[in-house]
């Protein structure tokens, strides 16, 4: 037993240094993007700077982030193939990014930051105590959960997600205990740094009976048409975009003009930045906007396409939820369950983490999300194909 | 996407045949169960007769088992090798065995004939649809999968169990929808036969801090060192006997002399058959004798090791429930979150399953047993090392 005690200590001592700095980086990160929310909030007209914005990040990246312009997808390689070092600059670069993405109103999320930074800082703690290549894997991997675990309040999606992402169809459990202790202790230290995470109504018990499943399985065919043309449409955006105009900060700039023509179309602010008052409408509004759920991923997709900065959970958590609350009324299922379902199903299909997203179901919203989140989660997943929202996926096995 | 739903209309129709001969076969088992055990309690004399009811299993296994003596592991060969049909005759075998064995107060488990029945059925529907070997194996892990679910009640952690008892350290989603569709099936049809299942108290929430981590740290360790005994123990004992004694029959019954001596020592009924009322008093009761945990493992271990048929999650339950309560006053943790972690900690130690584990934690206590479930499960989970139950595992990776 010896052998492992030692194996223990060494990854509650790692793992708890790049847990401290997720957690640390997930909490000033929040912080701003709180800030930034409300100015923008007390402020709209800056959304009028948002293809500005676009300029200034897409001049940033441009001179100093070719090398990180993949973003998830860059960490996700480096945990597969165990090459160059993370660029530590990656950290603030996304984190400024991201923050500048949102104060001007972009439709962006966090889990991409927490998860770039979370790496990119978990890479320099595994350079300054030169461990092994396989240690630094694990480190990275710890990295991923740390980030995610501390910025959604959620260690335990957070540790199954830093496990589940790399591959799609299989989850090695190298970078268990790390993942765990990082996620565990990030998500503490943002929670002493004085972080309140977003709260949503929790979802009462319902039987489940061969018809509750079977409308279930309409429900997760929707998730997964959604996952679809959101996954499809970013990719289109970005490679339509990418031809017509080669200049990362011209694209976005459009990108900005695209989002801001939106927005004054809709004649609504519910659609720009992550949403959070929406979703927690979805659960209880049963006069919810039933085209709510196409806008954000139309808001969304525009943003991210065009090269914003952020990540895909917390839109995909309003679309999910203000989809799910339409196919609620539609099938007859109670509303909050319907809603939270669909928060979390979305996200499982177009990340190809049906397991990480149904314990973060269960962390936000209790324990009787169970079983229906899981059989939408994976219909859902399993009919988006070997499609997601990160490339750089390896596909350990066919779906199907 | 057409041909991804194809596959889900194929794994819809055949996880569901497996799921409802899986339930249907629970449902059964549960009854007999449950008489049994009633008969049993109202004359207590029969305990008296567990030697002879060794010699008779013995011999009827002796006879016709000697096929499928080694049980789980023989499941889990098979769904590695996929090479001879798993015998019809193991689902009514286990079944009569683990009935008598609990008929006469012998103390073992469910888990053991709900996977081997299971298994067995599924084979014969794979067999009788004439499907691909690819599909036959996954169709195996739908049958542990639709066994467990139903047999306990939680499909989620039955769904889970299929695919993580497999390998230890690593997890592949091949058979997630069969084995989704067969536990949820098997589930629904256990319930609609009439079956209730076992309910717990549910533990109400604690926030983390370093101190709590600390204590279930310490937890941890206790949990691994008692799955380590259990292990140990019951291969020492089960070694020794085949030595001592070639034929089966003659092993139980000295077995069940063994079991009758330790009845007649302590001088109470508690630790024989599944032992479900005390493992409801770990959870509300201080006075519980601290010996408790360590008796229950030793009747369980005297019981399987000299190869009664059952299985050990509940006993485990006991065993881990009761020594959660000693830690939890040692500890001064809450007296039910350390029952109901320590109930579902040795279980996903002892069988290298600690997610599935955590995720019946989740089902049969509620969201509260969240992190501190897996964070203990995980730590015993690595100390255990590669030894488990199921030596039959693949052991994908080394835990450290």
């Amino acid at each position: 037993m010896f052998p492992r005690v030692r194996a223990l200590g060494q990854w509650l001592a790692l793992g708890s240094v790049v847990g401290v700095v997720c957690g640390g980086a997930s909490a000033l990160f929040l912080f701003l993007l709180d800030e930034a929310t409300h100015w923008r909030l007390q402020h709209e007209f800056v959304v009028y700077l948002l293809p500005v914005a676009g300029l200034v990040i897409g001049a940033l990246y441009g001179k100093w982030g070719a090398s990180i312009r993949a973003g998830n997808n860059l960490v996700i390689d480096t945990v597969h193939e165990g090459d160059a070092r993370l660029p530590l600059r990656m950290a603030p670069m996304v984190l400024v990014g991201t923050v500048l993405t949102h104060l001007f109103g972009g439709s962006a999320g966090r889990e991409g930051t927490a998860v770039q930074m979370g790496a990119s800082l978990a890479d320099a703690v595994a350079h300054r105590f030169r461990v092994s290549p396989s240690t630094r894997r694990e480190l990275l991997a710890a990295g991923i959960a740390g980030g995610f675990g501390s910025v959604f309040g959620t260690p335990i999606a957070g540790t199954v997600f830093g496990l589940e992402v790399i591959c799609v169809g299989r989850m090695s459990y190298e970078a268990l205990v790390p993942a765990l202790v990082a996620a565990v202790v990030g998500d503490l230290v943002t929670r002493a740094l004085g972080i309140h995470h977003s709260v949503y109504p929790v979802p009462e018990a319902l039987a489940l009976s061969p018809g509750v499943i079977g409308k279930w399985l309409v429900f997760g065919v929707a998730m997964a048409v959604a996952a679809v043309v959101f996954v499809e449409g970013v990719h289109f955006i970005k490679k339509r975009l990418e031809k017509a105009l080669p200049a990362l900060a011209l694209r976005m700039a459009l990108g900005g003009v695209g989002v801001v023509g939106l927005w004054q179309l809709v004649g609504t602010s519910d659609y720009l930045g992550l949403g959070v008052p929406m979703i927690q409408r979805a659960f209880v509004d049963p006069d919810l906007p039933p085209e709510a759920f196409a806008l954000k991923l139309l808001f969304t997709a525009v943003t991210l396409g065009a090269g914003f900065l952020g990540g895909e959970v917390t839109p995909l958590f309003f679309v999910g939820a203000a989809l799910g609350n339409v196919l609620g009324r539609l099938l007859g299922l109670p509303l909050e369950l319907a809603a939270g379902v669909g928060l979390a199903a979305l996200f499982g299909a177009a990340a190809n983490t049906p397991l990480a997203l149904s314990l973060m179901a269960v962390e936000l919203l209790g324990a009787n999300v169970l079983p229906h989140v899981v059989i939408v989660t994976v219909t859902a997943y399993l009919l988006t194909g070997q499609r997601g929202i990160y490339p750089a996926q390896r596909i350990a096995r066919l779906k199907h």
